[in-house]
Parts: structure tokens; C-alpha cells; sequence
């Protein structure tokens, strides 16, 4: 089955899209990835409303629109829509408190993803599964992480322990012991991914040249890891807020600190499963030559990338909408609760089906 | 098929269910119906975000709070949710706006109801269909009305013209020649309905008494209905804000004189069809006796009500959005073009699963 993955993430930069094949004992074969940067003026209305103040015509006209931008970004990907079976879209993020909160009388956790499915499913043709995250937090979770079953389908090894990790913003990891089951699976926040270091040289540190040239401020280095949250037990997140500018100005840390502030931190988490054998990186700090050394030199385990397995350290996240979308169109659950927090497993998402010439008699 | 739709209106005050059998020729026989209104502290709280500046925290909680009450709406009116097949939620509406405007640079037609239906889904273990309007807009259509839709499936007849008239705040009706196909259906707007008259004797005129005891103010009256827009030829729509607060003050209308603006301004939309034999009434409207008086003695149709078709004049938009999910089940379209302006015939909404417990392996 042919099915492509469409998101677009936290950074608000464009649409990442995965074209996949997927067999029936759930390999996945990428068969093409594409970015389509927004237009300025696109990024800027979707920073606008994302969580803040604005007119409810201003988000309901950007949900339409960002339905035509993710159905043209899946056109431009080149690959014949009429080979594509389904769609699976996550749309963009603009709301998500995935712990309740007090709300005239109730407690209610809640997310919001714009970019219009039945603008999409119109466009392509394609039957097109969107609002993932809304179905795990109507089962009691927190509607994240999602990427765990991810890891799970494509990582998890009989008889080797791994993690997965990924180093976006704020830094992730997947537990998957040796021969896991979905309830073994642990995920968590490690704490700062690239977030500290893109903001000490933005956009961000290619290569990590910047910290490989600098110099550890080793005191610093220490106060900070001594924050309560690295010894904290799983379950754990950090919010995005939380190592952004204030964080820079308050420590005024360096960007050899930040990168050894990254490093150790996920050191000390995945420090926790000694048994792990291989840490499979994905995100933007893959890409970072000297964090990726840092990690090589601090772990134990082999330390590579989801390249190794057919996945773009870019595109895990679209390939995971695909395998979500997948699940969901064969009536399967999605979501993992032993990461996300639900009650049990739900299946995800809401089928806009598209109209087939034949539907319209 | 056992389907249950919920739907709350512009009016805001409270979640109307309707429950309905539909055998396999579309037949409807209604089950049970009932009204769950808002407490009023949620009722503001819609209020303060639809076509208005809120956080999008508001409205995103909003929405699972919503979705958490139409399920709630469901389970009060007494029929085992066992027995039920489908629902199908429209939502509440916070913003409509059919008519494509620019916006960055683009055409974009938009519509965004709330009431989460992944929770409605998860509370109830029922497949929840809603989002019925974007799909219509997706594919050109102005998301609305879709009430022609049944209007067409249930008051067709093969000899008989026939004119369904709905009498919400405005006074919309769908004109069905004999023996009338999808194509043939004309709907719009034919002025003010219950708008004016509640605004003068607030909440509402009962059964039309003060309109009855008043006098009509004749030469206003005939100045106001020589606004072209009653002149003016189908498709057309008058907007909410045209007949409120505003054109009280201006026109110094009384509220006899109101009564008889929305009866003749129905009676000149109705008289471009002549060979209509029988007008058959829904909507607050159908119960204000006087009003009902008085189309009986203006128009040359006979003038009943809905109930005698077997559909409550309160109730048939929930009934409307039960048919729909009806039809999306089948992957059958639910617009009708000719009505909504949409380029064809499309399947509509988004369908929420559910979760079976066999889904979870």
C-alpha cells in the first residue's frame, strides 16, 4: 500500500512530506521525500495564532489555506497521486496542552492541528486521515508523543535493547528493550535538543563547528546538570519555553556548553538502560558532526542513524503520519499508552474520504 | 440503521438530539429526540469566540469540552447506546464564511464548527461522523445549506410542487418541483424570520400573541419590502446581522409590523412558484400561531408543518445530520450543488472510528 505522510512541525518552516510503501508486515520502503518551504507571510499568520490571541476567522481561513499548501506540497513531490492510496496528514500545530487543566467546571487537556483534510482529500483524490492527536487525548493521554510506535514498528530488535532519539528542539528517547512489547516501550524528553545551541548561533551550528571551537565552561556544566529534571523518573517532558532565550540570557552559556549540556543530558538518560546496545538518531541534531561524536564518546552503545534503516533523519516524522494513517485505514490502534499516557490503545485520526466519480449517483 | 444526530444551533442555547431509524430506501422514523441546553457559563463562552478575537487556548479547549457535552447529550436521551449504529455531529458553528475572500494571496472560502468528535466517538464507542461543511467548500460550494439535501429525500413528491420552509432567525425555503430531481432543488434565504420579532419581545413571541393584539404599520411595511433584495433572483442569502439590534433602531419596526414583513417577504419568495401546492413548515417559527395564520392566508399553497411528515419542527436539522452520516457511511455524497454552489456532488465529514475492543491488538 502506497501512502503518503504529510506534516508540518514546532519550527513552522514547511511541509515535510514522505511518499512510502508499506507491506503487510509493516516494512516501510521510502519511496520519496520533499520540503515545501512556506511563503514568509504563510510562516508569520501561522506564528500568529499559534497559542496566542486572534480573530477565529484568521485560523479558519489558515486552516483552509494550509489544506491547499499540504496538497500541493504532496503534487510537487513528484510522485504520481494516482499511485497513492492514502494520505496521512498531521497538519500544524497551533494548540497543544496535553495535561488537563481546570476549564469552566471540567478538567480538559486539548490540541489543535490546522491544514484542512477535506481540502486535501478534494485536491488529491486521495482518501486523507488528519487530527491524530485529539483521539489519544479523548482516551486519557496526553496526545504525545506519537513517534514511539514509530520506533517501535521499525526499531525494536528480538534480542537487542535500543533507543531511539530524537534531537530536535527539546531532545527525545524511545526505550525499546531487547524483544519489546508495546507496553515495554518507554519514551521521554531527555531535555535540550538543538533549542539551547540555534539560539547561541541561529539559525543553527551546521556541523557543530561553532562548539566544536569553543571551550566547556565546566562549572556551569555541572549547576546545570544538577537540575532536578535529569534524575527525575520517566514519564518526564520538558516544555519548549524552558531552554529558549531567557534560559540563554539567565546562564549565559556558551555554545561548547550547550552542546555538552546536550550531550550529557541525554547521556544521563539513556545512562538509565545499560543494556542498551545501539542508539539510533533522528532529527536535526543528526546532523551535527560534533554532537554526534560527543554521544559516540559518551555512550556505551553504538551510536547511528535512522538512515541505517531506510528512514531520513528528516522525514521520520512524515513516514510516521503514513504508518499512522496505515493503522487507522485497517481499523488498528495508533497510539502507544505506556508512552502517551492513554487508558489503552485507540485507533487515530478522522477519515476524510474523498469523492470517487462513482460516489456521486 | 440506527443513527443518532446532534447538532447546536446559531442560536446557541443547547445540544439538539435527534435519533432515527433509516431503512435501505432512506425512509426515516424517528426514535427519540430531546434538547440539552448549555449551562450558561458555556454559552458565553461560545459566544466570546465565535466570529470574534479569543486565545486559541479558548477555543481548542472549547472544543473538547463541547464534544465531551454533545456525548453527554446523547447518553440523556434514554435510548441504549448499544442500539445505535452511527452519529452523525454537526457541531457548533463559531465562524462561516462561504463566500471565497482574499487571503494571503489567496481565495479561500472558509467554515470551522467545534465539538470534538473523537471524544464524542470515544465517550459513546460510536463511529462519529461530523465536519460536514468543509467538504462542500472544498469543493466550491459555499458549506451551506445543506438542509435541501433532506428536504429533497423526504417531501419530494412525483405530482405535487412543494416548498419547504424553515423559520429560524432567517426564513430560508427549498423549492421541489414535482417529481423533482437532485439538480432541480433551489433553496435560499427569503428574508427575516424569527430575527425581528425576537428582538422586539425577547426571547420570543409565544404563539404570536403581541404581534396579533399590534397594528400593522403599513407604509413602512411596503418601504421595506421594496428593498431589491426580495425582487432579486436565486441564489441568494441575507447575512444575520442584517435584521438584528441595528435594523430595529433604524426602522422603528413594532412588532406587528415585523410578523407581517417575515410573512409577505416568505409570501413573495414562495409566489415565484405558483404551482406549489403544499408549504410545509420547521424551525421556532412553526409554532407561533399567528405567523402561521398568516402565511395560511397569504400564500394560495396549503401551509402545514413538518410534524406530519413524522419530523418535528425543532428537530430536523439533528435529523438532517443523521442523514448525512447515513449517506457518508455509504460513501454517498450529502450536497446538493444546486443549493450549496458547490462544482459536484461530494461525500462529506470526517469519519472518527471508534475504538472496538477488538481494534486494540
Amino acid at each position: 500500500m502506497r501512502v503518503a505522510g504529510l506534516i508540518s512541525g514546532t519550527s513552522v518552516d514547511g511541509i515535510d512530506v514522505a511518499v512510502v510503501d508499506i507491506d503487510t508486515d509493516g516494512g516501510i520502503q521510502v519511496v520519496a521525500t520533499a520540503i515545501a518551504p512556506y511563503a514568509p507571510e504563510v510562516r508569520s499568520a501561522i506564528l500568529s495564532v499559534s497559542n496566542s490571541t486572534a480573530h477565529v476567522a484568521t485560523i479558519a481561513r489558515l486552516n483552509f489555506l494550509l489544506g491547499e499548501l499540504f496538497a500541493e506540497a504532496l503534487v510537487q513531490a513528484g510522485v504520481a497521486l494516482s499511485s497513492i492510496d492514502l494520505i496521512g496528514s498531521h497538519g500544524q500545530t497551533i494548540f497543544h496542552q496535553g495535561e488537563a487543566v481546570e476549564f469552566l467546571g471540567s478538567k480538559i487537556a486539548s490540541t489543535m492541528q490546522i491544514g484542512e483534510a477535506a481540502v486535501i482529500a478534494e485536491r488529491t483524490g486521495i482518501q486523507t486521515i488528519a487530527d491524530f492527536r485529539p483521539s489519544d487525548i479523548a482516551a486519557g493521554g496526553k496526545g504525545a508523543p506519537l513517534v514511539p510506535f514509530l520506533d517501535y514498528q521499525l526499531f525494536r530488535h528480538p534480542e537487542h535493547a535500543r533507543v531511539a532519539l530524537n534531537i530536535g528542539g527539546i531532545a527525545n528517547i524511545t526505550v525499546l528493550p531487547a524483544n519489546a512489547t508495546r507496553d515495554d516501550v518507554i519514551a521521554f524528553d531527555t531535555g535540550p535538543g538543538n533549542m539551547v545551541m540555534d539560539a547561541l548561533a541561529p539559525p543553527f551550528d551546521r556541523d557543530g563547528a561553532c562548539a566544536r571551537a569553543g571551550t566547556v565552561n565546566t562549572a556551569l556544566l555541572e549547576r546545570l546538570l544538577a537540575a532536578p529534571y535529569y534524575q527525575r523518573d520517566p514519564p518526564k517532558s520538558c516544555g519548549r519555553e524552558q531552554y529558549g532565550a531567557e534560559f540563554v540570557l539567565e546562564t549565559g552559556i556558551d555554545i561548547a556548553t550547550a552542546a555538552e549540556l546536550t550531550a550529557r543530558s541525554i547521556g544521563l538518560a539513556i545512562g538509565r538502560y545499560p543494556e542498551t546496545r545501539e542508539v539510533i538518531v533522528s532529527g536535526g541534531g543528526a546532523h551535527n558532526g560534533y554532537l554526534m561524536e560527543r554521544l559516540g564518546a559518551l555512550l556505551r552503545a553504538r551510536v547511528t542513524t535512522s538512515a541505517e534503516f531506510g528512514i531520513g533523519v528528516d522525514t521520520k516524522e512524515a513516514i510516521l503520519f503514513a504508518l499512522l494513517a496505515y493503522q487507522t485505514y485497517h481499523g488498528r490502534a495508533g497510539n502507544l499508552p505506556s508512552a502517551s499516557g492513554a487508558r489503552k490503545p485507540v485507533v487515530l485520526g478522522k477519515i476524510s474520504r474523498g469523492t470517487k466519480p462513482e460516489d456521486s449517483a
